[in-house]
């Protein structure tokens, strides 16, 4: 019987408290957003941990981070692992940080076993996942999967720095690394990160293995009335868009969640023009953040939204209007890679259920040139983008378990040369 | 066949041009707030007007202005009729003018007719009915009916002004006008005011007979969730405020108004905290303008919106507060009063409707002390406190027509002895 590599979990939760030490801020969370020195010196820790152990580095024009450790055969482009270190100004210590020093975690415990890959394995940490300080956000896997990066040389940060600036200042900060041409060719990529919602965590389920990425898109509706006297107008003489919003939002919150599992229906923003107390008012904004796995089904709850909210409008003798803010298509994962994971889970004993992810992740951009899927583990409360995000040791653990067995089988697979 | 004295139409129309110069706007309202040195223009005018007329000119501690014309009996107290000359600072040519001037127009029509009242017939200028520059507002009849004013002295305006200073000031600039102490009885007080709403002109009615004010109460309304992301939250882990909150307003707005016909509700302010449009939102708060004639009912209302929002906020697992920010009770007007301007419509062949005030007035809290009532005119389009309010020529004499039919009639009648 040979024995596969483990992940050693005390060196995991050791690399975990360095890295949140980097930008730690006084309430136990991180402040490392994405080019600052914070997020430098993080660079550089995981670059002298993998020098010290053997492993090539890269890095590409926009930052990101590869780690690379050999396989059988160097024809084959590398499977990828890993995450992003780059965090939210008051951020917590495993958004990101988990997904990538679980990767770089897998990658020393087969250097441990002297285990043998068939393709290469690379670690990378993604540039600017979060956005916080540079938006947009997924800034490493857009440009690495072909985006037009040309117009971001111009993009000011929300401290007034200078992208083009920060990112070649963070390039030269790491001679270590060679730098590589964008665009090279990769054999799959898994991703390990927090789930950022509650459901793994109330269902006590270790590991969630993810599907798809949910599209979303930002719907902005304002509707028209007439401002009038709250005291002095009878219903019959009211054209009160407060009456139209209210009808339409509560027809929409009745129906597309409850109808629809795996749709997401979020007012988040509301106001009405101009605020008095004592007046009917001339007009109700609010925002509509929509979220649907299948494209077509995120298209007729658009439609739907647009709909009903025009219906209300009219049967109040107002109009209303509806501007698209956002719109980011979705992606399913490679049914492959989902079963590789599974096959992973299954391998360790694990219990696990199949998720689709609310939140947009580096793997919705990769999973458009690579077989990817994504392995998420609870985090308390479901809280994310917070200083108190928090992950069991013993969930971090079995997540980075997981990542390992499931990128031994996807180094080990046949796959095709790209 | 005696010939009852007529009111001058085109005095009235006149003498409402006149005061609309004090304090014009460029966009034709005017702003003459109280205390200023345009609402002192405006009671001098007044008192010039009455001096040279021969009638006696009053004011009291808080500088409520009477213009006094004898009747035959010296010992019965005054019927007072009259309403406001201050304005909103974008104020309208007619709101409380309209009232004080055909007040005056009937005083002069009496004179020129050498018809003689029973009682004494007083025309009032009441002092900061609309409480924009000073809140509160309808501080003169407030004052007048036995308010403690004590507090008052130390109210400063929205320009920084003090109340105390200014009242002096403009006690001072009127020396003709005896000052007199508050509280004299009076037998009985009609003012005749703009409708500030839309359903006499939308209903072609020249004349609303107003038998009541609707009591008015603000409340505010907070619903405590939990802050969730848009995307990885699922229906059954959320507690969502706004879902709670839309959930309220909707049962409120589908039944208060359409199930009584007196009932006034509305929400014209409405926010989320933190307000991002992909999170669920922590809080939510709004406004309800609760108005009622009846103070039973209004009770009752608020009661349901209390029970609603409480079982609303159950439903999403939130919690809700309800916090009264104003409370303003009712007050039904004289139904012999109503009567006796009922009876004067109907001796000048025209039409009118009973109708319920939406507004306060002055009439509110007269009413607490002697018999009242108040008719209204149509105004264009409903609209009141705006620059472009604007009246008829003909419903603007119309109303002072009834004015002073029912004023004859009322210091004519056989009123009880104070």
């Amino acid at each position: 019987m040979t024995l596969l590599p483990e992940i050693n979990g005390e060196r995991l939760l050791g690399r975990l408290d360095a890295f949140a030490r980097i930008g730690a801020t006084p309430a136990g969370g991180v402040n490392r957003q994405a080019f600052s020195v914070e997020d430098r010196s993080a660079r550089r820790l995981l670059a002298e941990l993998a020098l010290e152990r053997g492993f090539t580095v890269f890095q590409d024009g926009i930052a990101n981070l590869f780690i690379r450790r050999e396989g059988s055969d160097a024809t084959l482009p590398p499977l990828l692992i890993g995450s992003h270190l780059d965090s939210q100004p008051t951020g917590g210590r495993f958004d990101g940080a988990l997904g990538t020093l679980s990767a770089f975690e897998a990658l020393e415990s087969l250097e441990d076993a002297k285990a043998e890959t068939r393709m290469p394995v690379e670690v990378v940490a993604w540039t600017n996942e979060e956005g916080s300080r540079f938006a947009p956000g997924v800034m490493g896997s857009m440009a690495f999967t072909g985006a037009d990066t040309a117009a971001w040389k111009s993009i000011v940060g929300s401290d007034g720095a200078s992208l083009a600036t920060e990112l070649e200042a963070t390039i030269a900060a790491l001679p270590e690394a060679s730098l590589r041409p964008t665009g090279m060719p990769i054999s799959g990529y898994i991703e390990l990160h927090i789930e950022q919602g509650p459901s793994l965590e109330k269902e006590r389920m270790p590991i969630g293995v993810v599907t798809a990425v949910q599209g979303t898109r930002w719907l902005e509706v304002s509707i028209e009335g007439t401002a009038g006297h709250a005291g002095t107008t009878g219903l019959a003489y009211r054209r009160d868009p407060m009456v139209a919003a209210i009808g339409a939002i509560h027809r929409l919150q009745t129906t597309i969640m409850p109808l629809d599992a795996s749709a997401r229906l979020t007012v988040g923003r509301i106001a009405a023009q101009p605020g008095s107390i004592n007046a009917i008012p001339q007009s109700v904004s609010f925002t509509v953040d929509l979220r649907h796995p299948q494209p077509e089904r995120l298209d007729a709850i658009e439609a739907e939204v647009r709909e009903v909210c025009g219906a209300e409008a009219g049967g109040q003798h107002c109009s209303a209007m509806i501007r698209r803010l956002f719109d980011m298509p979705g992606a399913a994962f490679s049914a492959d890679m989902v079963k590789i994971i599974e096959d992973a889970v299954n391998s360790l004993g694990l219990s696990h259920k199949q998720m689709i992810s609310g939140a947009f992740h580096d793997a919705l951009f990769i999973a458009r040139v690579t077989p990817a899927a994504m392995i998420f583990v609870p985090c308390r409360d479901g809280l994310s983008h917070n200083e108190a995000e928090y992950v069991e040791p013993a969930d971090a653990i079995t997540g980075a378990r997981v990542l390992l067995r499931a990128a031994i089988m996807a180094a080990s697979r046949r796959a095709q040369r790209q």
